[in-house]
């Protein structure tokens, strides 16, 4: 039996709550918040649930193996680190922490205590992109070419973060997931009209052999979009999130050049065939994340959505940040000195980890 | 009766000469192509036109008011120097010249020789951009934020140019006839994949008054996008060109700062009501670009798809280039040192013009 | 403070009591259903809520004034029956009752005892159908020509009704609510495949002045369609329940025929024009229809939906079936014969109730 | 070589004529119109096509081997059976003729003579229909279960014939080809509204085998729908025939009724998998639709789209005429009685002729 502290329990909280708390070998213990009406919600949804309002009281608990941080992200290290400390298991909410360096120090201190880290990048659970996975992992799309995401609506403004930081994580975890390769530079553009923050920023993301990222995120947009296509040499798909019924479409398209070569032209040949929407699981993500959290602290296995995986996210939000204000490119190789050894590893582990799941 | 000579008879070049014929006021004399099956094609169809394989017969035919020039990009400077020189006015296809140096001379030498240049933005003169143009001009939609589209589709991979050069002239082009503003700085991403030519390209553009525009070109996307955001501070449209029904989409939604704020947050507040699909007149815009051409030569107004906009859509085409190439940001101000004075007048007469569309 | 009671707890049960308890002025004192493991979930979710086996402990309940009915129809007419004579005010499913005479029975009934009725046709309450009733009440869609709904997918098969009693209901309920007039006659075809049951009907509702309803409902199609076309002279409108952003789209198009005829052929003459897509309120439909409920028993006012709205639906589904069966049409006005004088004051109070709303 | 006469020049005359023009083994030796303006639009894009508006010219000409009928189908009768008469095969547009009757004697005309009818049901030669022909026939779909059609936009009113003469025909020749059975029974509702002939109506027959094709015309649309679902008892397909890109999705979809049945509920189970979307052909369906006749001409093959399919097609139009001004189903057997005993072998030849295209 796992027992879990949750800190923070306002927009995403209940889910987390609620979803741990279906697994039998989990026990929400208790839920810390500064809100009183949050704390009377959870009173009132789950009897025996402890509620309190200092977090020292989750953190410290000999009685808690686990804590579940659901915090904006300025709290994130500060209590992270503190539950490590006092040998707890961590589950953080996305973007991990507010700075790289941030990160790496927590991925260290878990190193060392011989903890898990899971960064809560849901997405990665979603039946969609596990089939996109799939379809990367066993080849049907062939070596990437690209990732393009627009992921743009109204609102809801943070009064804390920008829209890079707000929406693009998402796209940086699953960019990441999908691709497993270490970026080389990131170039980012944007501009602020509201409240100072930027509400519309683009975000490109170089990756060794030609692969490029980018990224749309938008708060100003009328209309909710939530497309990325993701182009290989053999096939390319449309994954739209908003499709209740195909969200991902696999198109047998591609351009390849021909091997004659004219003095003057390449031809390049297409090929266009079938379109295909492969069945997409329904199985709700966070289901999925929680229990392969809980997998994770009983096996000891480090999960592919870990502390270092949150590392690699804030890096690129980070550079992306400072190129949208500077004006200019960042490579990331030279950011990357000074992290700590583990961040050396990245992508060592992940393979098994998918499978496991 | 503006005798007219056209220049390239490919993929173009038959709209060009179809839609000048059909004018009452304008007689093509003569086509010349270096193809002798584009030829034969001109003389099945057009009756009574003269053909020909050398272009010196048009540029300085006694015979011939005007040249229609329908040619990859490279050859567009020396044909329209020479048709210039020879005393025609000038139709160019866009983008305008293969460098922002050549552009500027072209426009030196019309503004010389008194003559007319207009290079084809054809876009300009659709039913969708001339209801948004009128939808700026008028101030539904409030000051611009932002201008934002996606133009991707498989192919047709070009051997001379890159997907910037071949897309996003489109844009640009309506970008600088909806914003009206110079662009101060330009940032491009993108790659190659296939034949050497990038083939995936984004392209930031700042404007004054935060101001922003973003346009996505993609020849490697399975599926056909032709959808542009224009967001302003009262009200934001999706222009989607390949909706058949409704391709303007007007949202009356929004998000303002409220005038109290808090000491730790801005309170943004949001606006949502009712959509509107304007209807869009559907007359062949390449009709009335025509139409235009011949009534700007004949009243000696400059039109406001004239070199100096040819021009700018270039220098910001020749920008993002170097952007690309150089992973760096552009300052466009000072690239624009060394072009002629004309080119400083740049948004002088617009506005007459448009009204006499 | 209506104490209120309910007979069902499966698919829809939990929405019923979710919504009255929701309210201030109502509290649920007992929940009936057979099933254990329902009342468990009631008792679960509801603390203080008796749970029973035994319904003449909710309809003969000297604590409760009035009673939900949320089981399968063929119960409807017995429950709703005995809570009337027990002096309970009754809120029943759709369809109402399984005959029409049933139907008319319990009008009669409800009115001798001077007690409420209403029938849960919850899609009068959406924003959609407010808005499009609204749409032709002002006049703005002119006088109506037609109502055509498509509401088809794959199952859910029903084992007790054909897919004209599970899923024509609602498209009835709205036809008799926007048209507002008496029908005439009724076609229906359909067949079955899989269960011995119509899985596929098609309906049409003759009603005076050459307007014409259409239903098509399937439970065999692959894709899910919830649409409605509704044409007037002045404006016809597409509600398309699915479209999570329009629902609702008037157009300003037309086709009239002109004043001037030819001896062989009458002009007709088309107007196209702008689209607009009104803002829907996104208010939960049941909550609105709840506290309605509450507001007709506390005031005396009879719903519009009462159980002359829920006999009229009644009525054309059985002769559907009739029609269905008999390869033949079925004229209405005769099939009346018999029906209490109540029935024949159909239309009479509505109007008044729509403006309470 | 095939020598052809045109009877009409009006809207879709100049598409046969530029088909049948584009092989090299047909000539069009003659067109012939009432309107001067049709037959000089003729002169100007066909040199050497004799022009005249006398169609004795056409119809008795020992030059010509075969006449296209293009005209209104009140005249088609009358000119095919003096072209089938004067020994020339018939190319006749859709629908077949204005009866039954008619068609018949068309039928046995031409069987006597040994000539040629093909009635153009176009719809038949596009990549869509010709796929899902192919879906139907391979067994892919499996036993067919229903076939139901929405064709609805604004207009085009026509003056001679009502929405289902002039839409229906698309969807008739469509089912027949599909479904390859003989019609039992049709029931047709529907109504007028502007100028005297219904503009909206609703079909449906029934076939053996519970297979029932539905279809919904209506000239009164807002929108343009051109969608219709074929369901099969092991796969579903929806053909929407405007989406530029996808216009045939085969869903694995199904319902089956379970073996084991319990007392009270027969146990359906669903099946749901991947869509898949083939890629369709797309070559002009009038293309290959004259290349066919000329074969049919050359070979002595009766093509599949004869007239005994243009007769097939009129017998339902004329029973669902009959059947919505009665307000009452018509059984189809014995409306048969009568016909030529040509008419009875209706589907023996079809088979091979499919293979041939």
């Amino acid at each position: 039996m796992v027992k879990l502290g949750v800190i923070g329990y306002g927009y995403w909280g209940p889910n987390i709550v609620r979803n741990f708390s279906a697994h039998e070998d989990c026990k929400v213990v208790a839920v810390c918040d500064t809100n009183p009406k949050a704390l009377a919600r959870v009173a009132s949804r789950h009897a025996g649930v402890r509620v309190t309002v200092d977090v020292s009281e989750i953190v410290t608990s000999a009685e808690i193996d686990a804590v579940a941080i659901v915090t904006p992200v300025s709290y994130h290290y500060e209590l992270a680190r503190k539950a490590l400390e006092n040998g707890k298991h961590v589950f953080v909410e996305k973007p991990f922490t507010a700075t790289a360096e941030q990160a790496a120090r927590l991925v260290e201190l878990a190193e060392r205590q011989n903890l898990r880290i899971m960064v809560d990048h849901t997405f990665l659970f979603t039946g969609a992109v596990r089939k996109i996975k799939q379809l990367v992992d066993d080849g049907t799309l062939g070596p990437l070419y690209y990732y393009d995401s627009t992921r743009v609506n109204l609102g809801l403004f943070q009064h804390d973060v920008n829209v890079l930081w707000d929406l693009a994580p998402h796209d940086l975890s699953i960019m990441d997931y999908l691709i497993g390769l270490e970026p080389e530079l990131v170039v980012a553009t944007g501009t602020a009209h509201v409240n100072g923050l930027e509400d519309i920023a683009h975000l490109a993301v170089y990756f060794p052999n030609n692969v490029l990222a980018h990224i749309n995120v938008n708060w100003l947009s009328p209309v909710k979009v939530r497309t990325t296509l993701v182009g290989g040499q053999k096939k390319m798909l449309v994954w739209n999130d908003l499709d209740p019924a195909e969200k991902v479409r696999v198109y047998d398209k591609g351009a390849d050049l021909g091997t004659e070569q004219g003095i003057h032209k390449a031809l390049v040949s297409y090929r266009t065939g079938d379109m295909w929407a492969p069945k997409i699981e329904e199985l709700e993500a966070l289901h999925l994340e929680t229990r392969y959290f809980l997998d994770c602290i009983k096996s000891g296995i480090r999960p592919f959505n870990d502390g270092l995986a949150g590392l690699r996210v804030v890096r690129i939000l980070e550079a992306a940040e400072q190129s949208l204000r500077q004006h200019k490119e960042i490579v990331l190789s030279q950011s990357r000195d000074g992290l700590p050894a583990a961040a050396a590893s990245t992508f060592a582990s992940n393979e098994s980890c998918v499978q496991t799941l």
